[in-house]
């Protein structure tokens, strides 16, 4: 299994993401500004990850308010849980993660070093509860996949996304365990290529045959029938099944419905947002044009050439085929989670 | 005027457009070798531009056996066509070049200067027509873009495509000549990203306002409802209007009747094959792997990943609106084009 994100010595240990395919870089962060930067530069991404990485920043902060006042503890924690859950807006579980141990906290002592006990507790558990999610997410997702054939991907969903299983790409290893014959494309995703950089690392580890294409290649493959089915994950879910999820994954939802190609979203419960009615009000994020124009090594657009960069796209849940969570499978076009989710 | 492909001292010159939008670097031809090298490497490109590239390289060949027997001459110069028309196979406008001065010594006199002074007329003419062809063809389209409004277009398309003047783009830039209030939403067009590094490069010398995004960001913002219309070249249609262009294209003419765009294809006529009656049958070139892993400046994917590079896709006609040429435009979904091509 993939380390994507681990507690070692009282500091948050990570790969650092932006380092691959070309190098396995871990890096070491002991404080919040350390961590900030790393979720900004991508350093550690996906969902679920980012989740663990909110608790275990927090985890961070705890420790070092050991000897504090109950009320600076406590006055300094929410401080630095907005200053995380702010560091990426579109990211839920950042939010999710923070939430749950701020919620340990409330029904807690009135000790400080008791607090820090139970905080660290929740938050090496919700390492634990993630593996533990993705697997069983895995094997509900796996029942879709055909016995052979080609499944296109976006972004990264793996163990690098999570805690070190993976969401969409975590159906596809345990499918390919169960003994199908999958094939997997890889959308390399612009701008930031988690597709070419860090899915195709994940399947050359796992043993899976795939092929790398451009985002724009899609529609081709479609077209000639050589898609069984997409799998994508998702950064936010509403309560009515419309996903948030990398930029391009609304036009692999609109191809799909061309091709009557089922799509599916993959996601732990805790990515469904149930106080947000449908993804009309998701804030979008958008990122540096430097992503666009000068991330891959060389300058690819003139000077100051204006660009739009939005990180993330809204999929209307009646595109959606089903949702695939570690509880069920959710078939859609009407969806309906009450009960679900904890947050 | 854009300088894409003169002829200069008995030689070819090209503006190096693998160059751009970093360095202005114009380049030197004097064999075929040199052109084919140019060709495969996209130094030049663009339907328009290669069938100009086509004609000028065989003019190049028709110079240096000046002084050889008819029979000599005549075979070696067939020789060069094959080579030249083989070196890109989608590319039907390089062999549309080459045929147009083949035909011209198949009723020549068999006297081999005259011979070359009639090829050389030729290829001469055919730069010129180029340019008068544009500009009409742009006079045609810009009647189709609305008086203000967001134009989404794929790849290069404009005078470096071209003899200098455009196709698609040539039809926005009539229009903001004509002062419509036009901006133009810039797929960069990957993987070798003539969007990011050739279409802003000659917006900006235009002063169009453009805004650059990467290819899988064209379904949100038509999902926003941003775009008002997409224009789009071609390098090859069939008799029945499918049209063969930039991979990405079908894509994008996918999300346009999902959310009922005008998607207009635009092309000198010349780029109709009559003798093709649909698309299913276009050869569509497959490109090295490397464009797509190391084409950045920096390697992208693990070593040996395995990659699928199409260099176009197929559109079918029941998906485009109108195709524009020089002599008129052409409203879908049937197409007839009886006595419109001369090839």
């Amino acid at each position: 299994m993939v380390e994507t994100i681990r507690w070692v010595n009282n500091h948050i240990r990570i790969l650092d993401q932006s380092c691959l395919p070309n190098e396995e870089k871990y890096i070491d962060i002991d404080t919040v500004d350390k961590l900030i930067e790393a979720i900004q530069k991508l350093r550690v991404r996906g969902a679920p990850a980012l989740g663990i990485a909110g608790a275990f920043g927090l985890n961070l902060v705890a420790n070092s308010l050991r000897n504090e006042s109950v009320a600076d503890f406590t006055s300094q924690l929410s401080l630095a849980a907005k200053r995380i859950v702010e560091s990426r807006p579109t990211a839920v579980n950042l939010k999710w993660g923070v939430d749950r141990l701020m919620n340990i906290i409330k029904n807690a002592p009135d000790n400080v070093p008791q607090c820090v006990e139970l905080i660290s507790q929740e938050a090496m558990s919700i390492l634990q509860n993630d593996i533990a999610m993705c697997t069983a997410l895995g094997k509900h997702g796996a029942e879709l996949i055909p016995d052979s054939g080609s499944i296109l991907t976006h972004c990264n969903t793996g163990g690098l996304a999570t805690g070190g299983f993976g969401t969409a790409l975590g159906i596809l290893v345990t499918a390919h365990q169960h003994g199908k014959k999958i094939h997997v494309y890889v959308d390399e995703t612009r701008p930031l290529l988690q597709g070419a950089r860090l899915t195709t690392w994940e399947l050359k580890k796992e043993g899976i045959p795939h092929t790398l294409i451009c985002d724009n290649m899609a529609g081709y493959l479609m077209q000639q029938q050589k898609v069984s089915c997409v799998v994508v994950g998702a950064d936010r879910i509403a309560a009515n099944g419309d996903t948030a999820n990398k930029i391009g994954t609304y036009t692999l939802a609109v191809l799909c419905e061309k091709h009557t190609i089922p799509f599916y979203i993959a996601a732990p419960s805790s990515t469904i947002d149930s106080d947000l009615s449908n993804g009309k009000n998701i804030i979008i994020e958008e990122r540096h044009a430097d992503e666009i124009t000068d991330g891959l090594g060389r300058r690819i657009a003139p000077l100051e050439t204006p660009v739009y960069n939005p990180a993330f796209d809204v999929t209307p849940a009646n595109l959606i085929t089903a949702i695939i969570t570690e509880k069920n499978i959710y078939k859609g076009p009407h969806y309906n989670f009450t009960g679900v989710c904890n947050n």
